[in-house]
């Protein structure tokens, strides 16, 4: 059962229909998910901002990089020319590479792309070596382009799926997770919607609720130094007409909320955000008619709101791939065990949160 | 009292002995706290990383900007050149010009600073204006030096106090608060302290536990745009031999701390953070006898735990300034209440944290 | 006499009306030089980006530091809301507190401003102590309220004025310079102007042509490690419509203009270029009618001209501030003699630049 | 014949021995040259950092992004952990994941790896689909393992080569260059070499002489909006103990000598530069044996000359590897030409440089 369905709210504002990404009008998402023998546990997970062809019309975007540990692809371009003109790719961290190639052969092969000589990839990763056999490379640029061909708007699987199949957060099995929030219309109106892939340490907290000490199971609870190691990576959707500079703000807040449930972004985690914008008056043409286009971008003072929606539905999302992923045996007959339920409601009992 | 002398633990790590950010040795704070008539709250804290001439003598150190809807002064020079050279202080957002005269006359006139020409000014700020008449300017030159004058090691004094006189955080009177963590030997036995100058605002959660909901008093929990802008300054000290890059990173993760209370970083916030390590084999000479000199840095990997530190002892920081805070009315009448313990102890029973 | 009226032409865009900043209409310039007794040799330089209350109505502004060793005051707030709210002046190292005062007294002051608690000054300094007295601190509020008033459209006074009455650059008397360069109806018609504050070293070219060598006056040209810090202040207009992120790409060509004198931007260097557009359409309203507004964009496939206006601009705003320059004897007695021109022409010719 | 060996100097700082970036002790290069058929004119360089188990025993290392539009891979990590673990690869925009897989496959087969599970694969790039059929994307894996394999310390081949095999640079053919520089022992004698891969435009200037002006041939020449899109991937090495910190600041020089040569960093360019130091007292152990490790940097204020001989051998290496390229045939049978030194000689002699 996901959060909310046993009563658990997180934050204060309202989730949006289907409390996902998939919120966020023409938002699609779709999972290959790689399980092959005793130790292939991978996969992609593919977001597509929006129908139609995105290289041509490209959205505002931007990325901020809340601890580096990683090999994300086409962040230099994302920040520099504010936009992302490929879907969003997330895998395994020698996965990459493959991503790539399927992003770049599904932009070239687009109608209209005849012509198109340069493609901004845009992937993220985390390491799911400790379930998966990484080192051999079994992501395959057809899985890509099957994680783009499987993209749907609706509801959204997670947990143990997609980018998510190997994946380890907080000492149980994480995933896939995603939530959304819709904002009143008093204060816009704007849907926020995240998916996270969660890969990451710290010491556990839901809602609140201090269940990683509860389980006695959380970063350095043995004194010793133990791997916390790991990485959050984060996709965070909006309808709100946000320029790159305010979506890069947009994009710290889901850090804000992935450190509300306990994450500490250690050292070795990559944990970076990738927020866009779907705004339809705010698409940039890759060949513009004219020099100057006339746009409608949210002012600096009306984003505080949109800001604090990205912070909740971070949150609920990387609580959301928790109650979502299921335990899973991988390689070297490692078992990685689901966060235990039976134990996790009486804790959010004991602290009056249910 | 302090949360943690009525039961409140927050985080996994012990604090040090006197839970403030002058458990790092040779950290002093001193406070001028400035209160005339009905509409004059404000004052100057000052932050001494050391003592002796730390202009000849800098400290590694770095500086993240959560939000920079601020006026910190002196911080491109730390970015460049991952040094300080002069006391930290904090005061209000139009009084950062008087502090940076305070400070360049404490270092001018320092032995041995005879032949200074330039000085970096570190200067944070955060707008009391809603106690204080701010456009009065009433922070001088000397306030400034009566604060450097007034530093010592051992308690800090919290709340309403120096640059926190006027403050206000989380619609209660916010102010100056501490904390500190210290490792364990097993996990290099390091020391890291926070001070911070509360006046921001969110949905305030007091480790974990809803207290902003309960109370009904949360950021645009009116459904209308509340004013939710103000400021959080952090100021991060350790003796752990961090380089400028590492610092970096730590200082970082007090911003996770603050998101841990609620904060939202929104629109108008200047939320940024100061970490320095005092360590000795890293400090750097203003003149060096050698172009090359021989240090000692910790190696990445052994970060984490104290970035783990940084994160509580900022949440604990922020929450003991709430709870050290005093009612206060200032300028127009405006009263800005404590946190009423008398509500909130009841609540954080009734979430079962005390 | 100035560059271009003994026939160097600096770069391939033909230059603005006056070759100054204030090409972009709206821009004002106002210089208070401060001479006195011996050894006091500084001054404050104001820059007006444009008439009326611009607190009100701001611009959109971004920076660009090149080498961060400077004061540089309100850098992080321009990089986080993208707009600057004063006028930018320019003053010495020490002054900047003084600066910052006046720009505070200028904006409270301003009828509309009632109400503003809160004002993010824009200084800009380079250290003349050369022959200046700096730690004698003697640029007053007033001096900066006084370039403030003295400012104007039209031609501007460039060499040892303003904030360049005590500056040194490339081992001659540098200053204030100004240039612009208006481009061709089909490339958009747009105006760049720049005004420079000199005061740095490195091996000076003057339109390609190795006059540093020549003259056997460079850094390190008695392979000794000279004192070759200094730093140079960069201002950008334009009346192109560019958001902050594209501003801060146009501030980085100032740079690259700067290195084109034989700049080396050495340690010691604060180098920052502060770059802002005047269009009406993308002006931003302290307090908006409504959430979002239309405006309209330059799109990043137009910017490339606009860049390289930035760069010739700032090469031969550079080049005006030597050649306008006059020899000044300073504190100590110290003479810094103004960059022969005698010897300059020659060695200009000897190379056919002439 | 390169620049030097018809008599022009570049600067004022004396090259290494061999004027190229395997002056640094230890560096090597090694190309893969790509040419097939009428349409496939591209290829691979590798530049090896050290010889050994560079994942094991790491490089400190920065990286500058002057203009973004580009798809370097690896770039995050770098900034984040002040590090790089593998050769660099660069090659064409299409080709970098094919690169990636390159340097994975490297890295997780030498021996000590066998336990590794991430790799950071550093990848630059430019465009060559103007003499190349980029689409078709014809590097290969295997292409990047004989890159690697064919790299030697020694004379490095410059020209059409490599990474260089189908560049446009200032409208002529680019292609790889390199320079060097040795500082007297009085600076501190360390070596700086650059490499880059030149395919970007601006308006050509050697060694200060307006040589695109004289053939007529620059962005913007006949006040059309030119395509002057490009890239120049530019990498720093130096036996200088620099950190991370310090390289960062290193290759924001290169940045400046590219700009020497007339470059203009126009919105389609990826300008990138690598920098990294090969000084064994500050090698990064993968494990290391103890948290803290003694180490031994150089001091900011002796930074400035290393800054000064990256600007020039940057400049020169761009101008090196104009020299050296050869007219090349391409796809849609297009003819780039070399740089017409018949009359390229003439117009450094009418401007007295020869």
């Amino acid at each position: 059962p996901l959060p909310r369905s046993i009563g658990l709210k997180i934050g204060v504002i309202n989730p949006g229909k289907l409390n996902a990404i998939t919120d966020v009008p023409g938002v699609k998402v779709g999972h290959e998910t790689i399980i092959k023998g005793d130790s292939i546990r991978t996969g992609v997970t593919a977001i597509i901002p929006q129908s139609g062809n995105i290289f041509q019309l490209k959205l505002a975007a931007a990325i901020f990089s809340g601890n580096g540990f990683g090999k994300l692809a086409g962040s230099t371009q994302v920040d520099e020319l504010g936009n992302l003109e490929t879907p969003i790719i997330l895998t395994n961290t020698l996965g990459v590479a493959a991503a790539m190639e399927g992003l770049i052969e599904h932009t070239l092969s687009q109608p209209g792309n005849e012509a198109v000589q340069s493609v901004n990839a845009l992937v993220g990763e985390t390491n799911d070596s400790y379930l998966n056999d990484i080192r051999g490379r079994h992501v395959s640029r057809q899985n890509v382009l099957n994680a783009i061909d499987n993209a749907k708007e609706g509801q959204v699987e997670q947990g143990a799926v997609g980018a998510g199949t190997g994946t380890v957060c907080f000492g149980f099995k994480g995933g896939i997770g995603t939530s959304s929030r819709t904002l009143p219309q008093s204060l816009g109106g704007y849907t926020v919607g995240v998916l996270v892939q969660t890969n990451f340490g710290g010491v556990l907290q839901i809602d609140g609720v201090p269940v990683g000490e509860e389980l006695g199971k959380f970063s350095f609870s043995d004194k010793l130094l133990n791997n916390v190691d790991g990485s959050c990576m984060m996709v965070v959707a909006t309808d709100a007409p946000l320029d790159a500079r305010n979506l890069e703000r947009l994009a710290k807040r889901a850090f804000m909320g992935m450190a509300k449930t306990g994450g500490i972004a250690s050292n070795g985690s990559g944990d970076y955000v990738i927020a866009f914008s779907t705004a339809a008056a705010i698409r940039i043409p890759h060949q513009p008619q004219t020099p100057v286009s006339t746009t409608g971008y949210l002012h600096n003072d009306f984003t505080s709101q949109v800001f604090m929606a990205a912070i909740e539905a971070t949150e609920e999302a990387i609580i959301n791939s928790l109650f979502s992923a299921t335990t899973t045996r991988g390689r070297s007959s490692r078992l990685v065990e689901a966060l235990p339920l039976d134990k996790v409601i009486p804790i959010l009992k004991k602290y009056n949160r249910l």
